[in-house]
């Protein structure tokens, strides 16, 4: 029954018309700074005439840079005569987290890739989620949604598109991937896909990249470009940017569930024992944590569950019991 | 006549005894949530006979890593048969900072490298700065304070020594930073000096060496390698600890003060131009704001003043107004 | 089966007793601060026998006050022998955020005005809601609930009904406006009044009328008076209490929906052009939004959409995007 | 439907396996501060053979530390060899909560004890009222839930069973309160027991029992041995530790509804008039509330409203409108 | 010795260069969240030749806003070509402040008003004070600092001069205020003056108006109006912009001390009895302060001390005891 | 110099009256939320004729009960009939921290008790510390300082006196110790008495005694009768009031510096392993702390470092290294 009630979510740009528009997704946000408030999500749409539609976005997490960086360059940059179809740009989709420099949304704790489908008369992150849902999930055929590590994760760059059940939409994911041509390129098995973006759209049958391209809260110029490159090339090899892509070899990898990860059991100070991208061999000691009340006391060890590379790791420097340390991932081909 | 009065700090280690102790600087700090509570500063002394004092401490700001877990690691190890002389380690100096991984103290917002020379009766910090600069630095020959980028900037990893009045002090500084066989060394020219550690042991006429070994708020396996070679380099070079210095080459850089600083005007999402240690021309674009209330507008850029290779720069996604957000140094030599 | 739940909240006044009772809406709410506490919402009951019974309600956003004055004053001055009927009164509805002069519960964020019908389980404010919802609305046959600007909007002071489908209730709804008699009179469209307090009686077939008497979280002396003079005349209208309403001359007006609303789409230092109740024709710079980060920056300027009457304005010297900036209403009559 | 979908808390113990385990519940937790974070809930399993699984638990509410100081002790000394059958111990529960010192979880406001069933796609502490109600309570057989009054109530010290409408089952309940051996004994009566722990167990059919034994946020030795000696008393009584119960006299007490509570109208200075434990008859002044913006101003009285003894009153020195001041049993048998 | 140290604020503006220059007061202000961070305070410069200097300032305190308003107006229109001599803008003397909508500094609760002289080497506020009381006083011939009531004050439109020993300074000083023309006019008698920015500007002998322009933490159309009027009208009436006064009828005040404050005894509700700029006799009820606890309860009276007309009162609807509910102006002349 | 300049307290009261006046000492002091608000702390003066002068105070620390309790109800209820001389109460010298419930201020963090001599232009606990300084110890011929041992002490109820350098009134003050009457009495010789009321008064060769009456920011009907009585029995044996002492046999102690107290060295959870009052054998286990991060790790043990009883305890549940667990007096006499 609550899907019947319409989006609160009122755009100010047409995602029908031609040309291109700087616009909002205004999503109504009553509270004790302003009674008749409102969230704008800035959007821009860059359309000429028929052909596929691109939904690009970055700012799922609030703290993640490259795909921001990539998509407010692009819709200040891309030019409606090379273009055949719609693309449709939203480079900060959890706004609020967004401004904030935050994972999560500071109104309501909301983790947006965790709250699809979302409700409409739920909590600002599920308004926005339900907005995707229902309003641009549907109108769209391949969509790239930009991560990173954000404050408190680090990966090896990499483009990344998930196992899926029919096997032709998973072909063409991993196409896309490979039109990427990030430095590395995942096979990602989610352990726990409910709630996210990615489940939402590939649920509709829809197309459906995503990356990591760094993290630390951060990005560097190096991945900024990975992420520029990227999208331009995901749009050529997609056939609504003109020209070809610009390949560049990728290493593919993988992320087999459980083993791979190791979590801390114990709160203190973190020490990284090998860097990203850096070859483990199972039983090495990947980290150690340090207590810190007094001077003397040997640190606890991480040990690796499997060999592999070092594909991301805890990054501040402290660290608390539950978090995950390291993650080990597995060449292919 | 505040000087006059003794420091309420005490100490749960004998500065005089040999040995290895762990212990606590105890500094009395009641408060809401404990009348008789105290700060417990992690402290331990490594004395074998006569001989120099090495003071090592990091955690002069709480969000920078190498320097800790390179002491705390030192603090475990160190074998007092190694030793000839006292190694007094104090890895967490504003350790409220430190427990909140934070520059300045969560108890008066202390930036305790611009506390010195500290009051016995003024803040938290002040206290610790006080009994620093009243007990701890006079009985100090050698002093070598850790740095890192902490949350917000970020450095290539370097050592370095002050210019000084004293050319005699300066070259032994000088010296120092050599044996610590840092990949940079850097010939610091303070701007504004007043405050720091380093002036209060300068003063004194104590030698002084200081790091900027990365940043970001974490640390890297390597970076923790090169102060872990560097404090016992450091401790071999002064003849504290036996063994031959572990010699590295080293490229030494100059900061010289003003051009080579280039603050932000405006608030935005910053976009780094340039990655670390890579050269830069004079006018080049170093960096790039991005106004994120809307798409479709133009980045401001952000040039460089003077030639040179990036040492520092702003590290978080989001930059503000006033905040430096590069650093140009110049090759040496 | 939620609904059939009794309400947790338990009165200490007798809503069927005759005489003035002062009392509380007790709902038991265990905190950190108090595990077997409770939130004590003020509760008057004036009653004289049979006779028609009216709710009057204040505080339903904690930072509106001609209510609350008005409210407060009536329950300490009304004798019941000048009544015929029941007259119960809740001057502060939403009485933690009234405590905490905010609009919304310090509680949970609740806004009361979109939590209707409420949960007997649900938030704090959930529990408000369902108690007018399921006791005190059904006794009620006309319902007077004041609202204000609050902190962050202002309005010219207006009493008003909503159009309804029910011709006749309609009708009636105005005609208790007109005896209201403040400044302005407002028939009123609700664009989306889900979850309002009005829906809710509306629903059950009640008389409901409500105001904006001013904003900006305080009062004026003759906005108090107006709220006095209104709800007496109110209770005079409905014959619950005796004597003849103190009629004064209003002007009706009609807020269409849409196109006299203005959202800020910047942040900034808002300047408003107009003030309350002057004239303004479409295209008319209704506000400017002044950029602060430099000076010399030209302000963006917020146009009327049509032509009117300046009804409501933002508050607050700032403005951040998506608040609403400027309110038109046309004459009617 | 949620009901079906598996919790997503991952135990590191193995229930089934003989011999300590020391581990943890793991829950996964993203984050600001930790993108891919868990709450790690300390559990100890003491299995030899088959027999009875008691399920022993403290930390319900984070500002109770009789049930914890028990627990934990006896995980770390209750030998195997001792044990027939297997104990569980989550000295913790609401582990957030007990780090934070706090009655609710510092994440989400949540009160364990009104959480349950709970949610596997909930709040944190709903996930965790979730993980007992569907993995910890179908494999007990009589569980043991630790409560005093935390920072705001102070009890006399008791051990309780509930009124069950099963008479064999609830009189297995007041012979396992009697092993439990603490000074005072309760029957209770719950006026609201809708999301209890105790409820769940008991809709189950399990044999439950529960304690009150002192508060004020901190422990008494003599709390403290009285819960000792009541938990391992209980594992005697089950069968499940060998050895005869530590019989010590104990007085029942009743709290029969409504009139044993009195409720502070006012905010203010509470004066207890009474101490715990002693007689007071209906009408004596149990507390007073002093009005302390002036001096001068007589206090407000609480009396009590039936004659028994002082079994818990608030304990803070400042109260609030709606705070339970006091409670008043009545002596059994 | 304080005072030998020079201010760490760097202008990016030249006063002494002939043009438009919009730049920025560089504090530098480390912090958690900026190593290496600045507060930056727009400045303009407006300068033609040689002439008298006019410094004109808003934002001394965060949340009074036709000073700003009108400043950042002129910054941006006034023509050099008009000008004779030097116009100084700062229109947000205390930018952080400012920037928070809050009278003092959200980064160490300075009030920039009760600050002056200032220290270089102290908090953020002082050193702003110290800037303006040693570089930019120093070279001003007329300074021009605009008030109004901020969140928690409202006034009657005034502008004012202080008495002042020197009686042809407080003579040109009421002359000025003539020109400024706001339809009140105040004569000053400060009760404490210590700290402020008029007594920094006093002491060096400088001429020197200031006044209050309305409050509530808004403004309105009219008042930004007698703002943009007032600074022109100084301007020229100082010789330093070309052209007539635009003359405009005041009506003096005086607010002879003491008697005409009322301060509030209680915490609660307060209802206005009577509006600004309304005439009132001693013994007259000013507001009255409203118990919320409960129904039923008197409220306290405040009165009027003398009889004359209400200048100012509290603004917000919630009061606590000891805020200034109310000042009594007397008419002259 | 400082000194010279006036106190900015306002009282309402005329300390040179006879009768009861209940008023304020009024304390200016401008915030966001009131730019022109004060601080009002409620201050009693009952005075009959001539006669000695008492000043009697308590909530110098906001969290402790027994004082305010005491004095609140004698300001109310003290007779002037009964007085030869002038009774001075201030029952919350610290009244914003009293009204928080905190042992400092939560304005400025300020430990009145820690403030002395004050600054009439320093921080609103430094104003109050003046006030008395200056302004109320000048009048006094015996003070009377209640303390408790707040949220996180407790004690064993005693009545204390310093030993002073002046044996004559050193004698006085055990004099007025035993008239006092509490369960213990204590001689007090203070470590570090810098900063202190009871330094301010006795170095000005004030009669000066004080208690600490329990603790836990609670207080009991026992305790607050010691209390009770004890004011009365001071002003009887100074001779202000009428009527023979009521004498209760008492208990010395002695506290012995350094040793007597134990301090954390670790974070956990903390166990008393003793009551107050119980007598303890040096090398006894005073407390243990449990860390709480797993299951199945040995306790740290706090061992007595003398013989006696325990005199004071560390309140709460959880413990911070640096934190005073326990206090070890020896019984004297």
């Amino acid at each position: 029954m609550s899907s019947l009630r319409p989006s609160p979510i009122a755009p100010t740009v047409d995602f029908d018309r031609d040309g291109v528009q700087h616009g909002f997704l205004r999503l109504p946000y009553s509270r004790d700074d302003s009674a008749w408030g409102s969230v704008m999500i800035p959007t821009c749409v860059i359309r000429n005439g028929k052909g596929p539609t691109a939904l690009l976005t970055g700012g799922n997490h609030g703290d993640e840079y490259e795909g921001p960086l990539a998509l407010y360059d692009l819709a200040r940059t891309l030019d409606p005569k090379e273009v055949s179809g719609t693309v449709i740009i939203v480079p900060a989709m959890n706004y609020p987290a967004f401004r904030a420099g935050t994972r999560t949304s500071p109104i309501d704790k909301g983790n947006l890739n965790r709250s699809f489908p979302g409700r409409p008369d739920g909590t600002v992150t599920e308004k926005i989620a339900d907005y995707f849902q229902r309003e641009l999930l549907p109108r769209t055929d391949i969509a790239l949604d930009f991560h990173s590590g954000g404050r408190t994760l680090d990966f090896v760059p990499f483009c990344a598109a998930h196992i899926r059940p029919d096997k032709v939409l998973e072909a063409k994911g991993f196409d896309a991937v490979e039109a990427f041509s990030a430095p590395w390129s995942m096979k990602m098995l989610e352990i726990d896909a409910v709630g996210m973006f990615d489940t939402a759209a590939e649920e509709m049958g829809k197309l459906f990249i995503t990356t990591e391209l760094g993290g630390g809260g951060t990005s560097r110029a190096e991945t900024v470009r990975i992420a520029r490159r990227g999208v331009l090339n995901v749009l050529r090899h997609a056939g609504i940017v003109s020209g070809a892509v610009e390949k560049v070899r990728t290493q593919w990898l993988d992320m087999p569930s459980g083993e791979c990860f190791s979590f801390a059991e114990d709160d203190g100070m973190i020490e990284t024992m090998v860097d990203l991208g850096e070859k483990v061999e199972e039983g090495q000691v990947l980290a150690r944590i340090h207590s810190v009340g007094r001077t003397g006391v040997a640190p606890h060890e991480i040990r690796a569950r499997m060999s592999g590379l070092l594909a991301a790791r805890h990054f501040p420097g402290l660290v608390k019991a539950g978090d995950c340390a390291a993650v080990v991932a597995v060449l292919v081909g």
